[in-house]
């Protein structure tokens, strides 16, 4: 099985389908999500320590987000061949500062001899409204927050050596406060982990409709640009690349004006089936193609 | 720095003192614990994917315990080079068999493609008092639950190909039921994760006290005697081999009686420096010697 086909058998054994896991808690939901992350696939050469640090923290950040949860505690399991000092404190560091412009706490964790850097941060949360991606209704608004591709663009600066903007570019900021505005408007909404386009055929998929996206309404981060010609390289790098952990929701239309106010684009309509894009006048199919962890 | 110094080190920065961190939460604590895990010193040759299973679950399960919880939900991130379904069939029947008898839910988790077989868990629990490492006083009893050795004599069994034994003796039962009995009349408390040798100074550490323990009170697992001839190598498995997961406690002396009743063993006192052990007429330093993760 690949990871996919694995995740779906899973689901049939325990409850695996939304960002975090809700557990009803004397009057609140606790939220509980978990995210393995390592050098190999997920920290390109030249991601500092601090960067290391800081996104995995955020990663999991952004799985309570998206839950429109608000995050409380952390704890880190790091797995590495050394513990030098200065690396660790530098991993460290990028992971408070992340936890402390959102409000959440490293609380422990475990040390463990690996051979390959791997990092699991697990992030508890709390909501009074958990948002699940089940929820959304044909007419509905499909939105995003932030804009797309900056994951993309940094990989880009990485391969050409440019590390410090690079670095800057991969430190995503989960989107925990807007999330949390979103949490009353949203019916729907997940992180986008695997890309835009591989988001909308999960959400579509687990909502059984579909979505008509505009190309021309999504919003791009400004260093695509530099790495893109044509409407295809921008896309690759905006709809098709992973890892940009903005949010995807859906919302009914009447919310427009307050969805505008959080910062949030709207990008289409949810549909009743089918995934495609609106290039222009061309309508065509939206490629289920994305980043696989 | 080794894992200890980069643990000590990090215990200036977070709460990582004890087996669980502790959040207090609108009239009770709750408890979070996350393990790491792997192939290479975790996992002999011969452990069955259901043993890996459990025993990657039973290990936070442990650590919940430790602090007198009690167990409600658990995420798991797995790590491995396949995800063939037989193997991750086992896997997660071993984890939920031991979450079943330990009243416990796997809620969720992530997968990950990664060379070496990798294993976050991570525990929630909740106590209303969470019993900690710190609160030992000189004078009271220390005591352990279950027998010792039994991780050792399992390893011994998968290095003679006994493989059937040595995965039953792999899969200890994490002592949560216990646990929740000691929570009151536990002054202070751990898991012995590192061996009790370790375990004990670690303990003493903290505390800023000694022990004096009995040799021959230490219950030892009946399969320590089939590779053992000398009370050296006895001790060896038993007292100085890691990942036995029982609990290590101290207690006042008048609580000896409901001590029994739990059937916890008390193996000695708690003195005001030094960690020694009595041998018959011999009184010598009980060495800080253990397994090391």
């Amino acid at each position: 099985m690949d990871e996919q086909l694995a995740l779906n058998w899973l689901s049939q054994r325990m409850p695996v389908g939304d960002d975090c896991y809700t557990l009803d808690w004397s009057g609140t939901n606790l939220l509980l999500t978990t995210d393995m992350l390592h050098r190999d696939s997920d920290f390109p050469a030249g991601a500092s320590n601090y960067t290391i640090g800081w996104r995995s923290v955020a990663v999991s950040l952004s799985d309570i987000a998206a839950m429109g949860g608000d995050p409380e505690a952390l704890v880190i399991a790091y797995g590495n061949s050394d513990f030098e000092r200065d690396k660790l404190e530098d991993f460290i560091s990028g992971a408070e500062a992340v936890c402390e412009k959102f409000g959440a706490r490293i609380v422990g964790g475990d040390l463990d001899n690996h051979e390959e850097l791997t990092v699991v941060t697990t992030a508890l949360g709390k909501t009074t409204e958990p948002v699940t991606r089940q929820g959304a209704e044909p007419g509905e608004l499909v939105a995003v927050t932030g804009d797309l591709g900056r994951t993309g663009a940094a990989l880009r600066l990485f391969e050409v050596g440019e590390t410090d903007r690079a670095n800057e570019l991969f430190r995503f900021e989960p989107r925990v406060e807007t999330g949390m505005k979103l949490a009353p408007l949203a019916s729907s909404m997940m992180d986008i982990s695997d890309g835009l386009a591989r988001s909308l055929h999960q959400l579509a998929e687990v909502n059984d409709l579909g979505f008509r996206i505009m190309a021309d309404k999504i919003p791009y981060h400004p260093a695509v640009d530099e790495f893109s010609d044509t409407q295809e390289q921008k896309e690759e790098l905006g709809i098709f690349t992973g890892e940009d952990f903005e949010l995807l929701f859906t919302s009914p239309e009447e919310n427009e004006f307050e969805l505008a106010r959080t910062g949030a684009t709207v990008i289409g309509k949810v549909t009743e089936g089918g995934v495609e894009i609106v290039r222009g006048r061309d309508i065509s199919s939206l490629k289920d193609e994305g980043y696989v962890h």
